[in-house]
């Protein structure tokens, strides 16, 4: 049993280290993502009831169903939902991740990310930018706006560029490159935005389309951030951590998210199941005007990075973020080797500059978590629990126990009557 | 006398620190450079010869030569120099720097930069790419195509876009930021490039340049390399030391450059007199099919960025150029160490983002030096004795104290006599 365990965690880290998530176009989600219907809604994190969702996550959910003109006013949301008229889904049982609160409605432009070792898809929507979006609750008319903007001249033109890219963009070798340059991979996405912008750009201009137009999507996707990477690499990494998934008697952890009220995993030989735990509060900085009085606990898919040894994994080699989130060299050190006892392999790809160019740690064994009682470690952004706010700070957020420890169990169940 | 120079050496790092340079136009170099002739090419380094240019610099003249059509043949080269129908000046010696041999001829574009604390202007060459440049010697006809490229179709699109950026473009705040993200600022400009092609392009689209013309600037701006800040570097580098020169009394160094047979330093209170030595050799790593026996001692102005606090001094921040020159986080460690105790000062706005955000060591002194025996360090490139070959390789060099113990004498000698 045992090595029956081994080789099947041999073969699911494999495929997690040998995936090649290239981004092939954007589509509009209605076209693209298997499973969403005319009048679906997708979220963050584990499956949740509607009454049960946190703030953000409602909030934002009436923002889609505005942006998607089927009610006129959020109090008509409530009817909607409650009716079943609106359906909700998790991104993540739809082929999908989404940020924060991960609302994902038919309308809107989904990255497209093929993994070319094993043949998946994974789908992220284009990033909202910064300020009030729907990703954070908020639901005001300048948040519809954007997105109808984004619907009818940012996706064609994203479309466009990417025609443009015969053979689509692969994904890990931006990642590789942003982790030398202080990219982190989660909260950072500076120079992979950069590198990413480079190439957009570069296609646009390749295809002539007008200045003023290029000028347009360029100013879009940078202004005010140089985040715009965060929900292609999210996509790449679901495609990643996808490829991993489906190995009988493996323990590997195929995906963490968070729904804002409970956090859950699944587990590559465990199949669709999810094992979920309460969300947890974020240690960090918050922006000027803002406690943690008004913070939602933990949410949204964006810690599939950290699944594959991105964004907390990866934070030593990111300066600038540690600065962010007021963490020091000493506790990224910690926290990479804390993440080197829970995981089963290193990157070959994502490596630590600082750290003799070693990978970061990857595979998230949950044997090892509940032996170690050492939990994931995630960098991640705070939302407001009140409409409209937006983005509040940001911060780490360790992980609860209980998810891992009832997946070992289900693990063991499982095999012991399979054994029997 | 030691309050004097104290003194004078608080104002000259103070002036060196509160130095503003900002891109506000290229031009031709006739147009610009103060003291450039009709027939003049300004060549890296303190002064030299003819005779005793080392090949690399010859090379790159007979490149300036047949490039600005004043003889046919490189045989021809020998007697335009020797009867003075072509005049050579150090680039320094007329507001300049220059990359390796640092070849200028006056219909080259030069990047404009002007400090604003005190009003200077610096001038550098707009960098010519990878593979067989002027700047490393070579001067087949594909060298002299380009540059005639660079002339009529590169040039005048850089100064369009410089002329929508109003208020020019602050050289800090790239710098700044591309410590953050694994540049040092002299062997390595990949953060930086793509800082400055960002606002190059979207100047660029918003004066609506045809897409076409857009994306042939920003092709040959970073196709095969992204390293086109470098000479934008040490223009503004120029203007951060120049700010600083002229100071009585002060022991500052505010230049650093090598003409491939000497090294040379320049002292804020020495007037525009050098102090040499001569050039070394430099510990790295060759390109394969490369080694030491074709390598020309160090050579170029672009040591002005160590001069500042960048290149060597920032080397602990930039993991990338470790690997490339073969040397470990220990050696940088320990180079930034040595340089601390050379020098007046840290950085303020110029950190290093592992060592806690401390800034790097600046102002180099020359009785410190002198003391210590420690001389400044440089990371550099490698230029082939042989005629176009181009690039061979990248290293580490350590200064000669020679010329710092001339500098000091020079000094006690200048202020006897004063006192006497």
């Amino acid at each position: 049993m045992r090595e029956r365990i081994k080789e099947a965690n041999r073969v699911a880290l494999r495929r997690l280290l040998d995936a090649e998530p290239v981004l092939i176009s954007v589509a509009q989600a209605r076209d693209v993502v298997p499973g969403m219907g005319e009048r679906m809604i997708l979220h963050a994190g584990p499956p949740i009831e509607w009454e049960r969702m946190c703030p953000p996550m409602r909030h934002g959910i009436i923002g889609g169903v505005l942006y998607e003109g089927w009610a006129r006013t959020p109090d008509e949301v409530d009817r909607l939902v409650e009716s079943g008229e609106v359906v909700l889904s998790p991104c993540h049982e739809n082929s999908a991740v989404g940020s924060m609160a991960g609302i994902t409605t038919p309308s809107m432009w989904m990255y497209e990310v093929e993994e070319r070792s094993r043949g998946g898809r994974a789908y992220c929507g284009v990033y909202e930018g910064r300020g009030k979006t729907l990703a954070f609750g908020c639901f005001e008319q300048g948040t519809i706006d954007r997105l109808r903007w984004m619907e009818t001249v940012l996706g064609p033109r994203l479309k466009q560029a990417l025609a443009v890219l015969e053979n689509g963009l692969p994904l890990k070798p931006i990642i590789a490159k942003a982790l030398q340059m202080g990219d982190e991979c989660h909260n950072r996405y500076v120079a992979s935005t950069l590198w990413y912008m480079n190439e957009l750009v570069r296609a646009l201009l390749s295809d002539d389309v007008p200045s003023s137009e290029v000028e347009i999507v360029l100013r879009f996707m940078t202004d005010g951030h140089y985040n715009s990477f965060l929900t292609l690499s999210m996509a790449g990494c679901k495609a990643i951590s996808d490829a991993a998934h489906g190995v009988a008697y493996s323990t590997l952890v195929t995906a963490m998210a968070r729904n804002g009220t409970e956090f859950g995993i699944r587990v590559s030989g465990l199949g669709d199941q999810w094992f979920t735990a309460p969300a947890q509060m974020i240690q960090g900085l918050y922006f000027p005007g803002h406690d943690e009085s008004e913070a939602n606990p933990d949410i949204g898919d964006s810690s599939i990075t950290e699944t594959v040894g991105l964004g907390a994994f990866a934070l030593v080699g990111a300066p600038v973020t540690m600065q962010v989130i007021g963490k020091g060299l000493d506790e990224a050190l910690r926290i990479e080797q804390e993440m080197s006892e829970i995981t089963m392999g290193r990157n070959e790809m994502f490596t630590l500059p600082y750290l003799d160019s070693r990978g970061t740690p990857v595979g998230i064994d949950i044997r090892k978590v509940v032996e170690t009682n050492i939990t994931p470690v995630c960098v991640t952004a705070m939302a407001s629990t009140a409409p409209n706010v937006g983005m509040i700070g940001a911060g780490v957020v360790r992980q609860p126990v209980a998810c891992f420890q009832d997946a070992l169990k289900a693990f063991a169940n499982q095999h012991r009557d399979r054994q029997a």
